[in-house]
């Protein structure tokens, strides 16, 4: 039985479709008729999110197309008491937006339009269905582009991107979503709208705005978002370095830092993950490495000039087998093009894989890479690392065959114990995915008892009949207790 | 009468007497007699912080010495609802920390050790009472520093930079408090200990770390907190610049910022604030200009140097007529001294003044400038201004003298009447003092009746009977009602 996903609702139970029909009627009221889902085939391709290993068909799902639509429907759904989950484009890795069998589906992918983008002062505008890579393309005639770039930005909306406060390879440099954007307009259960953040540099008033970036569709329904916009750096260039050992790839981050460079992107990819990209897009990387680095630098001409000797150097005295430059910008894109397809390059080597986010001090880079190596002999699934070096955001991918009886359930507890690790060594269960439905039982053993009671306590502030998104993000007392029982070896840690 | 302070509770009323007597023996049972001052001149210096127009002698002082201390004089005031505030040096400027007099006072003074520096993870691991400054001068032998500089930093500490979220000249480039830590440990009003963040990138759960941070002391009270360290830059250089017309400074600021410079500072001056600091501390300032930049740059050598030209260039482009570049350290700190002196400079001119700190857009500010002016006309008071220019957070000083009947009542409104054209021109009323009781009332302009119920919600999720710091940071629905129906021109605009 998988640790992780909820006992599944079946579509045509009764007493869902009795629901279905009254509930649809409601909505008919104030929605035109292509904006309620209630058909099996219309609403399939909801069924789950980027974690796919889970699915569970919504009870309905409505495409809203205004603010008004979203109040009304937020309105209804809490005078009925039922629940909701808002869904951008579904790429989300931890199942944030995994429906529920006896829950609405809000889909925002109607709210598409860039509103207003101020090239002066740098701001854009958005509905929270924007994609966010065409923000980055709206603002690139002014010079300008959004930072955060995570790996789905072709097909992920910013409303996606709030709810996880999604990072990406810049985030070393220029920070997560929290750090990008200006304000949030929302819409709570009950059906209010309230509005977060401003264009100056400090908001009076508790820090709401980035309370409610990152918490996962939990505190309310996102509507419209006011981002930042950086200049396009003048010159980016990238450096690839192989290592016969990756404790010495290890060591090198840990130098880059310490010299006071801040590079634009510093990721690692371990062996496994070097030969499955390498066999799927040929990007040219040295496949018989244990470990590659690939840094990237930006800035003006001057800057990164200087930061490739410097951080050459530093890659050589670590001890890199081969250390490549990047000549020009297409040569530095292919350098990352491997490690941009990683994920799908371990999809095709293996019939199913697990992607883990976790996130550690960069000193214990080491360790948890050589416990995380015993842990996948130990249950006999292979696992390839890539990752975010620079700020110790781990991805494992675990390898695995969902059709081989119990290999999810024994992957589910891999995952477990690889983020228990990470928890161990002073890191944390999530750099950039969230928690979703994956790490909920890991946050029993992030967080005491008490810290927990707290994120219930400000979840009720925004939400007191539970209806936003509920069993998603923190687990309740029950589940935690029933975790921490379980017969394995896991969960035996203390939190922090 | 003062819109802003509330009505004083007298030291030796019978009630306020007989409760003092009563939890004083409470306290005794776990306290050492010299942690709790009773008497009233042991109590005097706590009856007011940095906004000292308003005054009040609290119930009692406690200085704990242990967070386990800390965790029994809460769980004994929340069994018996005292209410509490919490200080650190005192030196707000929103009277966050005015004492109740019926409330305890708990001091943090003697939480005032650094329990580790890791000159490798570049953190530090402090007390709360710690002073602000004190962490750099720990962090010099390393070649490293902590960012935030507020004007106080010789005697303000971490914990009431977090309570206030404070910034200071170099936030402009190095961020808030917010963006300075990676985590606190805090007790909540009934005993219990919270870890929020940690040495990773992200944590998982709601942000209740950037929640906590600028709370005013109304979630809880800081313990513990570990701080980031930057690398002391290789080389600082400043440029001092003169204009004949506020606007055209206005307009400089814009260009440097537009250059994609980020200043290490950005400040500004006009002409009152230029001569009160001059005849005060002789710092060579053109006295006859009507506007004085201060640009800081910081970095690496290469850096500085193109930078230092290209600021140049600017300034004498957009209308400077004399600008000046500082040769050597001494120099740079000599244009510096001025501008940190401003407001005991402006102290020398007046036997009163009032900072007000409120936040516009960067565009908005010739216009505010201009619209201040006005005001200042129409209420016959004086206003320096003086002000973190880059990030658009203003500190007009208003110059009166309490002594004059009805003169701090004039100020208090010219003041909250600033703050509000801020809110209109789409900023907000405070940039890094908070709201405290000094800017209650504009909160009732800068949100909606829904924005300030979720602000309740949130307080209540922390602390339900209300004990930490009332009266303080969020008005109430009936405050707000109050206020918009005064017959004055203030609090006609709707909110934002």
């Amino acid at each position: 039985m998988s640790l992780i996903q909820p006992a599944r609702i079946p579509f045509d139970d009764p007493q869902i479709v009795a629901a279905r029909t009254d509930l649809v009627a409601a909505l008919r009221a104030f929605l035109p008729a292509e904006s309620v889902l209630e058909k099996q085939e219309e609403v399939r391709p909801y069924e789950c999110d980027g974690l796919s290993a889970y699915r569970q068909l919504p009870l309905l799902v409505v495409l809203p197309r205004t603010v008004e639509e979203v109040q009304r429907i937020l309105r209804l759904c809490s005078e009925r008491k039922v629940p909701v989950v808002a869904r951008g484009a579904g790429t989300g890795l931890s199942g944030g937006a995994l429906p529920l069998g006896d829950g609405l589906l809000l889909s925002l992918a109607r709210f598409n339009r860039i509103l207003d983008l101020d090239p002066v002062a740098r701001t854009a505008r958005v509905q929270p269905g924007v994609r966010n890579l065409a923000i980055s393309e709206a603002a690139k005639p002014h010079g300008l582009y959004y930072a955060p770039d995570p790996s789905s930005q072709i097909a992920c909306t910013i409303g996606g991107n709030i709810a996880e406060n999604s990072g990406g390879v810049h985030c070393l440099k220029y920070g997560l979503t929290v750090h990008n954007l200006l304000s949030v307009t929302f819409v709570t259960m009950d059906g209010e709208l309230i509005e977060l953040g401003s264009e100056a540099l400090d908001s009076p008033g508790f820090d709401l705005l980035a309370l409610y970036i990152g918490s996962e569709g939990m505190l309310g329904v996102t509507v419209e978002v006011t981002v930042k916009l950086l200049p396009v750096p003048e010159r980016a260039q990238a450096l690839l370095a192989a290592y016969d050992d990756v404790e010495k790839a290890g060591q090198a981050v840990g130098d880059i830092i310490a010299a006071g460079i801040i590079p634009a992107g510093l990721e690692m990819m371990d062996g496994p993950a070097i030969q499955a990209a390498e066999d799927f897009v040929h990007a040219g990387y040295p496949t018989e490495a244990a470990a590659l680095l690939i840094c990237e630098l930006d800035g003006t001409n001057q800057e990164v000039s200087e930061q490739v000797m410097q951080v050459r150097d530093l890659l050589l005295e670590s001890g890199a087998t081969e250390v490549r430059t990047s000549r020009d910008d297409a040569e530095r894109l292919r350098f990352w093009q491997g490690r941009k397809s990683a994920f799908p390059a371990v999809g095709r080597i293996s019939p199913d894989y697990y992607c883990m986010d976790g996130t550690i001090p960069r000193r214990a880079l080491p360790e948890v890479l050589r416990r995380t190596a015993e842990l996948s002999k130990e249950y006999g699934l292979r696992v390839a690392n890539v990752f975010h070096a620079g700020d110790g955001n781990m991805h494992p991918l675990i390898l695995f065959d969902a059709n081989e009886p119990g290999e999810l359930e024994r992957t589910e507890e891999l995952g477990g114990r690889i983020l228990e690790l990470c928890v161990e060594v002073g890191g944390t269960i999530t750099g950039e995915h969230g928690v979703g439905i994956e790490k909920i039982n890991q946050m029993c053993v992030q967080f005491s008892p008490e810290e927990l009671r707290q994120f219930h306590a400000v979840k009720e502030a925004f939400d007191p009949d539970g209806l936003l998104n509920p069993g998603k993000g923190i687990p309740t007392p029950r589940r935690c207790s029933e975790y921490r029982e379980l017969p394995t070896p896991r969960a035996h840690h203390a939190h922090h």
